[in-house]
């Protein structure tokens, strides 16, 4: 179950200021539903879930388990979109992994250090001696992608040299239905492959093979993080309260000047899942000069580092908390009978306790120092809440996009960079002939 | 070496507005330099550095030794100032702990998952089938920080419950001078000790024993880091002229409205040194209303998130670059005779060469995209360089600290959740009586 709670953000402004922006909100959601927004050739994220493909998910599933039975590090290469949604549910549930498959990533920069230290640890032996044993799962949509190629390069290499013609059993395919770089490889070598859908961009690709075949391989539960994300979009079908609101309170504060939203949780565990976020909404709203920059926060934590900032700089800060209501672990503060910390006042309370009035400390102290907060509340953390969540901030981000008349599912600001420096590299792969 | 590039933030100011701020960063130098700035009793960071105590040194490096030589896992417990900026440099170096010590961070949240999980670790034997030695380091000026204090208190359960009357040598205390919660336990129970100076702040504290020991611990070599530091603040004893322009830069985008710093690098063992920078700009600098806030980027992976965002959102962004020009590693584009990714034209170029292509590429995007970017270059990634870039940074934060007419040294604004929580804490733990 997936709840808001706003009243910090919303009581900075007048009630008729909110009905009228809700107004705007609920056109914003009907355009959405009705497919006849901008960009609604990228709707994929919503057909998929509103359609399952049963006999998909069951393949992953299969797919996976087989990969867990023959392997014991599984390293995932892709970036952005084919990187982070995987990326926070793996990190949702590392419990998980103690006793199965490890999950690495790769191919999400160019750091030529940091693959040479994950091939070492793909080439030391498991704890009983024997060799690891590695699948590949490679996702790019069109295979081109400078980081994730020029890993899977090297990857492939060492597989190939590790395993020889049975590499091609030890590497998986997540690419587009047809063209790029990956499927006339998947056609010669005899890669097992899945499809991204064409009409799903990548930071909506989660719930696509882009993120089932990894968080399948991770151990969880991918029919449950689905049924999740189907109950979400069947509650979402009509103007929702808690997105009307939730998009009303952020698009007053954008209005209002608000440059910067801190996006963070007091669990360890949803600190990926912030960079999820971060990605859905900085690269669905940056654009044409509008936006609110978000920045991914784990607190406690970042109390002792940003909080100053946030308490008293500049007041162009708001702050997004998820929170999870159960604990996550029963962990109770030990007793101590000599007190010699002075914690005894705490003896016996839980962990998840205490994390919790940190947060309500901060929620006030951020409130009353001029921060909007916005709280997103899971009641459990579980592939199902999980799956619900993702569907709500996917369909969240659509609407409150719409409502700053931008289109969602562009990033027209990314081919920037990607021309200044693929022009730079032709210069340097001439310049060695 | 330490090297600046301004052009890309600079070019936007006339050259009169520049030497007039710079006449400002000339005072705030000197303010400096004759201890008369506002929390001038904080000064003890430049102190340790022009007079440095070799006796310590050596102390702290033999009792690391001693660690290395009888433990498999560190774990060091802290958070804030005594947490970032040994994890900073630790993770500069990751190659050094492949094969000796391994070091784990803790109490620097409130997640009892987390924990239980990093307990699970101490408990997993190693390879060997031999039960893991584990030392802890315990960091806390005062003690009496929440999220240390009860992390502290389960590993120490957990140590007497394991080793006994041994525990006592299993476990060093860094601290303040007296007082606090954890000298009177140092008293009783007879722990090694190390002493944090009273006048040297949290975020300023990475060169004392703070930072020192886990660091020495993970193998890096305090003495070349601690001779960068030196070298650098022999530079910089008289007006330094890449001080005074970066803070007269960051002065001029301060008050022309740049609100966000993007604080990154492409190298991924840099990704937590860009973390230390976000606490010690933004502790320093977000008070009374003013302060850019500093956001960690890790290049070229949020290229493919925030990059959107930072390429065409809001015009108030501004970028600072980590950049190492010696390679970190020689990895190059192994040759693939078929072409298949249609990578050819980069066969044998380094990966080092094709990082650095992507930089350049963003740098021009970005810059043209309205973006200044400030480039912060070392010459090579060692323990010297990491020393410099250090006492830089810190030097640096203080002269632009000053120029903003901010004592960069408090943080009252952390009072605030902690205020609030403890008052909560305590309403909870009567009412469990």
């Amino acid at each position: 179950m997936i709840d808001t709670r706003l009243e910090s953000a919303l009581s900075r402004f007048e009630p008729d200021e909110f009905t009228r922006v809700k107004a705007i909100a609920e056109s914003a959601t009907l355009d959405l539903l009705k497919g006849r927004g901008a960009g609604s050739e990228w709707l994929g994220w919503r057909r998929i879930v509103r359609d399952p493909d049963r006999d998909l998910l069951g393949a992953v599933r299969k797919h996976a388990e087989q990969i867990r039975s023959e392997s014991d590090l599984l390293v995932v290469c892709g970036i952005g979109g084919s990187y982070l949604g995987a990326k926070a549910l793996v990190d949702l549930f590392p419990d998980k992994q103690e006793d199965g498959l490890q999950v690495r990533f790769a191919g999400y920069h160019i750091g030529g250090s940091a693959l040479e230290r994950l091939i070492r640890e793909m080439e030391t032996p498991r704890p009983d001696g024997e060799e690891k044993r590695i699948h590949i799962n490679v996702i790019s949509k069109s295979g081109s992608t400078l980081e994730t190629a020029l890993a899977f390069r090297v990857l492939r290499g060492w597989m190939e040299k590790k395993y020889g013609s049975e590499a091609k059993r030890r590497i998986t395919v997540t690419t587009g239905p047809d063209g790029g770089v990956l499927n006339p490889m998947v056609h010669k070598l005899g890669y097992k492959r899945f499809v991204i859908p064409e009409d799903t961009g990548g930071r909506f690709s989660v719930l696509t093979p882009v993120g089932l075949l990894p968080v399948a391989a991770a151990g969880l539960d991918i029919e449950a993080l689905f049924a999740g994300a189907e109950s979400m979009a069947a509650e979402l079908e009509r103007p929702d309260i808690r997105i009307l609101t939730y998009a009303s309170a952020r698009y007053l504060l954008h209005q209002a000047g608000v440059s910067i939203d801190v996006v963070g949780s007091f669990e360890p565990e949803l600190e990926s899942l912030t960079a999820w976020i971060q990605q859905l909404l900085g690269e669905s709203e940056g654009k044409e000069g509008k936006g609110i920059f978000p920045v991914s926060a784990a607190w406690s934590t970042d109390l002792h580092s940003i909080g100053q900032m946030v308490q008293e700089g500049r007041r162009n800060v708001m702050e997004t908390l998820l929170v999870v209501d159960q604990p996550i672990s029963n962990l109770k503060v030990p007793t101590d009978p000599e007190d010699s910390d002075g914690l005894g006042y705490l003896d016996g309370l839980s962990f998840h306790q205490i994390n919790r009035t940190a947060l309500e400390g901060t929620v006030e102290a951020h409130s009353e120092g001029g921060v909007p907060v916005v709280q997103i509340h899971l009641d459990r953390l579980h592939e199902e809440t999980a799956g619900e969540l993702i569907y709500f901030y996917e369909f969240f981000t659509a609407v409150y996009v719409y409502m700053l008349e931008l289109n969602p599912f562009d990033q027209p600001g990314v081919e920037g960079y990607k021309k200044a420096m693929y022009r730079r590299l032709k210069m340097e792969g001439d310049g060695k002939k």
